[in-house]
Order: structure tokens, then C-alpha cells, then sequence
């Protein structure tokens, strides 16, 4: 079968974590979360982030985490911001819509929002009540296009935000291949320092599933329970995600697994590029998006598996992921293949 | 520590299900469910209750699998019609009406509805529109009160739902500890037959987590797949409740953990039984209620978890619960203190 | 044709309201409320409430209002307290449901809630993130059995609440019915002190159509005129209410109209006492409901235009409204037509 | 007082419609629509458009209107496909989002869309089930640009919808000025022909308040009265809107309103056109978008009430409505000021 370069989330889930489970056995634990194995693992999250004060939340997935937190941060009339590219917007069947609000959305560049985009929304609304009142803003890291923002552009956005009376939410489905990256000079910290609530993803680094929703803003904390119980994200074995955070926040798991899978990446992308191809996006993280011409491309696609992010003209701007779990072997065959074309 | 008859998802995962992880290794799969496991899942349920064509969908939850399935059965102004115990009802924050409908509740007896119930509650609507319009009907499987209907009983409510243009849907978070009960004549097969929608409850029977929704009305089978990525239940990797429920309905492994369950909560309700208590509901599967002088439940509180569902004047009616994991020791212990009070 | 006592708005407008009409022409105004007449009308309330500060909203039916004042005060996993016969639990359709909240009802007594009622569903609730969190009482003045609270009840309700963190909110459809009933000792500044939000009625009290939301709590004042442009209720046109609102309160013409309503009913009473029958509920406002034999309801149907309200072995509870429209006459008619059978 | 320009809704009411409530009295009717003035209103409405079977609703403004329609059309996944000016998505507080609903949208061209845009939206969505899933076109006629769809256009947007399993909605706030524009060839019996459902606009063209929602496609006739009742947009005394829509269907009066409005703004553009401006958008209705310099829109707003719809550059685009009752001497006054400028 051919090497799939579609996804982050092909491979079942890290040996370790198995252990973890199999060293349980039957013993018995609390439902909902109330588990010592959820508590031990918000502990270590709470001190890699350094907010002793943050609220913890296992959830199973990323679209359920956005929906969840954003829901419970509005009133009705009150709406989201977000780039065009946004996975909330695109890719999430209206998620966000269902629960009763509006993303605003602005062009943003490479995935990425910069203050000008909000202040552009914010302008448009002006707090006409005929309107929406835009109340947060979404940002990923990293981005749907394997982009990270810097500490300083982070930091202008949540100055900008907090003096705005926004919330900044970030969605961190690929939290550790962002903080894992060579462009990106943030830290867990100043994440928790930025945002009033993120989430730091799981399934996407190495976990069977499951996510680590952050509050540090208090007046999100208030009933948060509630709302994960509402909208059926409060597992009775939410333990089951705790043990896994458990296991990835030991030993500096979560950001090995990361940086494993950004090192396959540049390893790609460094050869993609010796040949002599561009990239839509500058290769930051595990996912890099090269433009082949469009034979090009069909012929990879033979042996390789990934998706074609975009036709441009006669070429195709093809994404490609690797995780945790990639065989070093298989980027040598793709570069090799790749070479022969 | 004390052994927890609180629940039936206080232990982690059954070992064969970890062993099935384990022997996945790191062999990729597809996401969102479109994966070999989740297929063969599928087969293996669809052969089980003899429905060829059911769709069947894996979610994380049953609150989750609630919603979704109601919400993607409802023009806005229908409503469902359950019994006033209904977990629905009662235990899920208001999760059905989050998603905007109404819950017309009756009596029901012992957590079970009957077609005159169901009846009276059509009467009182009676197609006017200054009132919702009731068109689903929703019946746990066992109850929140540990009892099953017969065979005659839930027939004769679907036949009377479809006469009226109702959905049945069941919940079966614990339909194993339900099939598998001495009380209950009724098939899987059965099920498939009698109700539009259900589920099947993993979370409750061995697995780490997740529920298999069962779609039997085309109808209702229809874009079902936006509707559960919409509501953040589309897990990217599905393929983690793919494999479980393949093991689960591999060698007849999840009738046998319900049966083991069940059978530790006859063996516990004879014996108390045999020392003079009686039950506030049929003792039928693994959840089993008896009623014991509030002193005497006072002490065994001491030494063993339970919850007390109800105060009866000087009584506690006390929930307990067994599981595919309960000591068979922890079981002669419970009798034995009891017996000493 | 027969008269009807169905209901208190089966005549179309008062006079002095078309002659406000025409007395405008077609001089201009502002949209959406920030005319002139809403800004003499608003003034006029708050005079009449004694609460200069109070936010005043029209708009045009009263389910409206319930759904966008609840809506607009509550988180999404809060809920509704009311009584079983409320107007908003029974008779619009779930419109609360649509916005997502739970409605918890207790079975109250003649259409009234007391402070033990409130107490019972707070004691159910106790802060479980499993259950909806209470959080805004509803209670109609009159309501729907055509009772009256006294000031002492709706003073402990009031106190109850704000000790508890819930809002009072007070559907005063017919707040002109209450408010001079003979057995009503609230004045207008009470309901102002007590609720932190009601509306004042004008379809059912000589108005074209057309409701007047009152916000006394500061915290429910924020955004509100977007809560009311999101779910249609800021009408372009909100002056033509303000016309109505300012002649109602105007020379004391709602209280008027409410009055003259309330003495056509209480006659109707005492004519039917006298020709001894009883009454489901104290006769107190304009809406009655006497007991009639079903014999004698039957024959009075062929003559005169009613509801049958309920059922009770071989009577029939009768619900009889008179409006400030209904003339004398027929109500004599009425009671000869009773005398005779 | 200056003459305002900003709306066609600044006058209350036209005086035959306030004649048709004198003339009513105190008379009786039913209550919720079922009066003989909705049904006469309807029997003149359905004849106007040649669809004997269409079903008629009467509801307060159009922001409900289009969020009852809307909502009531869709299941949860499905999408609105709207221009991106359309009133609902920009000007209507996430009315249809509020519902649940995500509105796509395309760029069209002065605020019209083609059938290209919809299958762009189409396209891009594919039935992805990670995506919404595009279900209705929401179209205004006229637009919010003052302009008109001509036969040809709508048609091939009709055609293009039903072979697409598409809603074709259209938002008929200004339905009078479109049909009664010099530059559109459509007759009202086109309107009910191509579209499963629209409005007809009563505020904006004499009426005191409301619209007509005129359902054709059967499938969305079911149960509308129970959603028009959920959102509250069902009103105990609908006969007040019936009268006026049996009013302004009689002698013609609609559209000799929206002729005489239309007339108006024509004489205004010709004027304006002579003295050498050009036009946003072609000023084809009663809402015209004249481009001024900027110190030319300064000067004029000192004597005349007109909104700035855009800044281009050193020009402003002014955004001129007359109605039905615009005095010829405002607009003779507006155009010897600009002469002067």
C-alpha cells in the first residue's frame, strides 16, 4: 500500500500511551473527568503553561472543542472573526453557525489574521445593532497552511484583542507542531499569556483522539462543565483522554512527537525544494504545501498519497503531512520519485 | 479503596481491546470513518441485528449520539416525547433542547413508557399549532431504572409510532446489559425491526469509549454524515471506535461482558433479596435498586461506593451497578456486610 | 352573528388610536424605534412605572417578547422556571426550546407559582452540570387561569429570586387586567420593582397590536436592541407602536380600557354565582372560568362564542373573556340565555 | 424639518388603509389569521399572481420573515447562497445564522446574482460532508442597490435552481418597486412561477406594517403555521395586516403606490443625470445611488436626510429613497440645491 502524506491523524496511536492504559488494568476511577488521571494531567499542562489558575477540559475532538468553548463565550447576537481560510469556517460543516453565530471572515495572508484584518471587521460593524457585534477571534496554530504566527505578531493580536473587548480563542489542533517549529519563537506560555482559551491537540500528535481545552480567562471558566455536558463533549471515561495527556506531558512526549514530525517535513521540504520546486506557503511546520506542475503531481499520486490543496493554472499546489509516526524511508521514496520526474 | 458500584464505566477498556490497538502498530488508516476498521465494524453489527442496509456511524458519547440523531430527525417545531426519568430528560444539561426542541415528558412506569403514554401525549397536541408537534419517540434500553421491556411491549409502541407518523429511536447506552437480561425476549434483530434509530452502547460495556448509532429509516439515513461532523461528532479518527467494536462483535466478546455485568447484579440482588430488602424496580440487568433503612445504607457507604437514588420516607433506594470488570469478591463482600447490619 | 368571548383581541383597534393615525399624515419620522412617538410613549411608561431609567422596546406580539427577552438573558445551559400551565410551556409552539433553553415547570396552583415551587426545582437542579441550571423565573400577570398574584406573593417571589441569582421576568399580555382587579393590590412601580424585566400588553387591550418590553436590571439592558433585530422583532415601523403605546398611556386610557373589561367580566361572574355555579379558579379579571353542566355548555354554545377549557366528568370548565370592547348587552344576553337553562 | 431621503418606511400609514379600520368598527374575528380579512386579503393576493394554490401568511416585518421562511426550509447542515450585500447577510444581526444556518455567499454584481455564482458555491462544496451543504438562493427583488433582476435572469436562476435541488427564495421587501420598474420585465405571476417562496412588502410601500409570505412549492407549505408560531411571527391579530394587504390588493393601490414611489425617484435621477452625475449603481427603482463628490454629499445633507453609502475616493455614493408619499416638491427643492452646488 502506498505511503499516505494525507493527514496527521493515520496512524492509531503512540506505543506509550498504550502502556499507559495496559499498566491500569481494572483498577476503577471517577466518571466526567473527576478522575486523578485527568487531574494529574492538567496538572502537568497547567505547569508547562505556567497558569497554575488555568481550567482544564478534555474533549474528544477539535471541531467539538471550537464549537463548545465559542458557544459558551457568546450571547446570541455576538460573532466570531476569523480568516477566510479559517477551519471553522471551511471545514467544519457550519459548526459554529449551528450553535447561532456568525464568523466575520477577512483575506488574512497565508492563513494567518493580523490586527488590520480585525480592526477592518470591527470597523465594518461599528456596533450598528443592524449588524452583528464581532466578540472573538479565532486564530489557528498552526495554520491551515502549515504557517505559524511569531511572538510578536501573536502578542500585537491579543494586545489589540483585550483592548477591544475581544476574546482570543485559539485553535490548537497542531498546537505542538507550531511551538515545535523553527519559525515560530512562542512558548506554551505566552499561548496562555495571549489567548482567554485555547485547546492543545491530541489527536493530531499522537493520541488515540482527544483534545486539552485551556481556559485562563475567568469569566469563561464560569460553568464550562455545563456546556461540555450540553453539547455531549463530557465523556463518563473522560478518563480515557486524561491518561493519554497523562502520558504526553511526561517526559516531553507531546513535543518530541512534534518536532519528530516537523523534522520529516523540512526533510521533505528541503528536498522538494533542492528540486527545484516552490511552495505555495513557507514550509514552517508538518504540513507544507509545494506547487508541482499538474503531470507532475498526477504521477506522485501513484505511489504517494495526498491531497491537491489547489489548482493554479497548470499546477497544483499539493499538501503534504507528516506525523509522529512517519517512516524516514518514505519521504526518501517521495523525494526519490520526485526526482525522477 | 473502597470498590464503586457507581457506574459501569469506572474500569478502562477490556484487555482484548487494547490487545487489538496494539496489533494495528502504526499502519495508516483513513480518517472521519472511511477506514477498514469502521467497515468491518459495520458488517459485523449489521449481521448481528440482521439489517443489511442499517447505516451505522461511531460517536464518542451517548449525549452526543442523542443529540445528533434527534436533531437530524426534527423540522424545528416537532418535538420528542420520553418519559420523565429519561436520561434526556433529566441528565443531559438540556442537550435536546439546546438544539432547539421541546421534550413532552409523561409518567411512564419502572422508566418505561407505554403506547397509552404516548397516546395522551398526542391527544393533548392534537395538530395545533400554538403547540409543538410531537414525532419522536425516545426509549432507553435498559431504563435509567435498570428495566427492560418485553418483546410485546416494544412492539406494540412501534407499531403504534409508525401508525402515527412517530420516529422510535432507542437509546441503548447499556442495550447489552438489556439483551442480555433474563427479563427480555427481544433480539437485536428485533430492535432493528421495532425502532427507526439507535444505538449501541460501547462506553458502558468494556470499550475505552464510544457508541454505534444505528440508522434503520432511509429517511433518517439521508446526509446523516454532515449532520454528526456539524455537531462535532465526526471523529478524525473514528477508526479508534472502528476497532473497538469490531473486537466488541468479534466472538460474541460484547454480549459476554453484558452477561457477566448482569449476572453480578442478580447474584447481588438475590442475596439481598434472601436478607429481606426489597427493590424499588424489578431487578432485570446490571443496574439494580434496592430500598434499605437509611441507617443501614448510611453504613454501607462505609465500605462500598453507591449512589442513593431516592429518599422513601426513612428508606434510601440505592443504585448499584456491576460491570464486564466487577470482582466477584467485591460482591460477597457487599452481601456480607449487609448481612452484619 | 354570535358574540364571542373567545378572547380579548377579536375587535381590531381602539378609536383614539386610529385618530392618533390620522392626526400624523404623512409628517416623516425616524426607523426602528428612535422616533418621536417611541420616545413619548417610552417616557409616559416610565412615568407610569415610576422608573426613569428603565429601557423600554416595542414590538409587535407577545411570544415574541417571551422568546427574545429569555433568549437574551440566559447562557445556553440555562433555564426556565414556570408554571405547568404557562403560556410559554404550552401555547407557543417551544419557542423558548427553539432558542435552546429548557423550561422546568411546577405544578403551581391556579396558574401561580410561589416561592416553595421555585425552592422544589432549585433543590432538584443543585448546581449538577448533568442537569440545565435555573436561572429566570416566569410568571404572567394575570395568568393564563385569569388569576392575580397579590403583592405580598409576587414580593416573596421577587425576593426569592434575587436572593437565588434568578431574573423575574413577568408576561404581562394582560398586565392591564391584573393591575385594576379588584383583587390585585400591585401597582405599576411594583411590577417594575420586582421583575427585572416585563412587558406591558397592547394586543389584548384595545391596541392595533403591539407589546411594550420593560428592562429594569442593567445587566439585561447591554445589546439588547440586537437581540431584538436578530430574531425580527425591531420593526422598521416600530413608530406605529409608539403612536399606540403613547395615546394608551395617555390620560389613563389602558387603565381605562382594562377596567372596562374587568366590570364586564366580574358581571358576567356575579350573574353566573347567582344562577349558582361555581368557578374553576376565582373569578378575578377578564378572563373567567366557570363550570358549567356539558348539557348547558352545549346549549350556550349555540348562542354565544367560547372555549372549552377543560373537561371535568360531566362539566365543562368554560373560559369566558370580555375586552373593552364588549358590549353590555351581551352580556345580559348571556346570563338571560344561562337563566333559562 | 428637513425632507428625509433615507427610507421609504419614514411615513406611517396610506389613508385608505386607516379608512378599512374605521370602517371595521368594533366587529369581531378570529384570532391567528383565520379572519375573513386574511382570507380575503389572501384570495386577492393569490389572484394578483395567478397561483390559486399558493399559501398566504401574514408576519410583521421582513427580517422575520426571511428567518421563519429560511429556517423553517432547512435542515441543520443546509445552507443559504446569498450576494453578498443581501440584507440577511449583512443587515439583519445574524438573523439566519441565529437559526442555525451558515449563508454562503458570492460577490454578484450590483447586488444581483447570477447563475455562475451559484454554481461557483455549488462547486466549491461538492457534497463534502466536512462542508454545509447549499440548499436555498436567497435573491431580494429589488436589491438592495435599487436594482432589478429582468425575466431572463430569473428565470435562468429558477431553471438553475430546481434542476439543482436548490430553494429559490426571494426577499420581496421592495417586491412593488421591482415589479413596477421601467427596467423589468416581470410579472407577478413570474414571481410565484420561479420561486418556492417570497414576500411581499407591505412596510415599504404604504402599509402601516407587514408582508405577505406566499408559499408555492408544497414541500415548504407543510407546518408553516407551527414555525410562524415558534419565532412569533404568528399574530393574535393578523386581521390587522389582512385588512391592510385586502386594502392595498384592491383598486390596484399596491401598485400604484410603488409606481408613484418609483415615478419619484426617476424624476430625482433625471435631474441629477442632467446636472452631470453619474450613478453606483443603474437607478432603476425607488432607491438610487448617485455618486457626489464629497464636498457636493456635505452640503447637501444640510437641507436633505440621505444616508452615505460609500466613499469612493473623494466621492460619495448617497443613497436616495422616495415612497409613496414623497412630496414632487422635495425632490424639484433637492435638485435646485444640487444645481446651486
Amino acid at each position: 500500500m502506498k505511503h499516505s502524506f494525507k493527514n496527521d491523524y493515520s496512524e492509531m496511536v503512540h506505543p506509550k500511551i498504550l502502556e499507559s492504559f495496559a499498566a491500569i488494568g481494572n483498577s476503577q476511577f471517577e466518571g466526567y473527568g473527576l478522575d486523578e488521571f485527568s487531574d494529574d494531567a492538567a496538572l502537568l499542562i497547567r505547569a508547562k503553561i505556567n497558569k497554575p489558575d488555568a481550567d482544564i477540559h478534555f474533549i474528544s475532538g477539535g471541531t467539538h472543542a471550537n464549537l463548545v468553548v465559542i458557544s459558551s463565550a457568546l450571547r446570541p447576537h455576538e460573532a466570531v472573526i476569523a480568516v477566510k481560510s479559517g477551519h471553522i469556517f471551511v471545514h467544519e460543516t457550519g459548526a459554529i453557525e449551528a450553535t447561532g453565530h456568525k464568523i466575520c471572515t477577512c483575506e488574512g495572508s497565508g492563513g494567518k489574521l493580523c490586527v488590520s484584518d480585525i480592526k477592518s471587521v470591527l470597523d465594518e460593524h461599528a456596533g450598528d445593532e443592524h449588524m452583528v457585534k464581532p466578540r472573538l477571534v479565532y486564530v489557528s496554530l498552526s495554520t491551515e497552511c502549515g504557517t505559524v504566527y511569531t511572538k510578536d505578531e501573536l502578542s500585537a493580536i491579543s494586545e489589540f484583542c483585550h483592548a477591544n473587548d475581544l476574546y482570543l480563542y485559539i485553535d490548537g489542533a497542531r498546537l505542538g507542531a507550531a511551538l515545535n517549529s523553527f519559525a515560530c519563537d512562542l512558548e506554551y506560555s505566552d499561548i496562555a499569556d495571549f489567548a482567554d482559551a485555547f485547546f492543545i491537540g491530541g489527536t493530531k500528535n499522537g493520541a488515540l483522539f482527544g483534545e486539552a481545552i485551556v481556559i485562563c480567562n475567568n469569566t469563561l471558566k464560569n460553568d464550562f462543565r455545563f456546556l461540555l455536558k450540553q453539547r455531549g463533549g463530557l465523556m463518563a471515561k473522560t478518563a480515557a483522554i486524561g491518561v493519554q495527556f497523562k502520558t504526553l506531558f511526561t517526559d516531553n512526549l507531546y513535543d518530541e512527537l512534534a518536532l519528530y514530525a516537523n523534522n520529516c517535513a523540512q526533510k521533505l521540504a528541503e528536498g522538494i525544494k533542492k528540486l527545484g520546486y516552490s511552495f505555495l506557503y513557507p514550509a514552517q511546520t508538518n504540513l507544507i504545501i509545494p506547487v508541482f506542475p499538474a503531470a507532475v503531481a498526477e504521477k506522485l499520486h501513484v505511489s504517494h498519497g495526498f491531497y491537491d490543496w489547489q489548482s493554479i493554472e497548470s499546477n497544483i499546489a499539493a499538501r503534504l503531512l507528516t506525523s509522529w509516526a512517519t517512516p524516514g524511508d518514505k519521504i526518501d521514496e517521495f523525494l526519490a520519485d520526485l526526482a525522477k520526474l
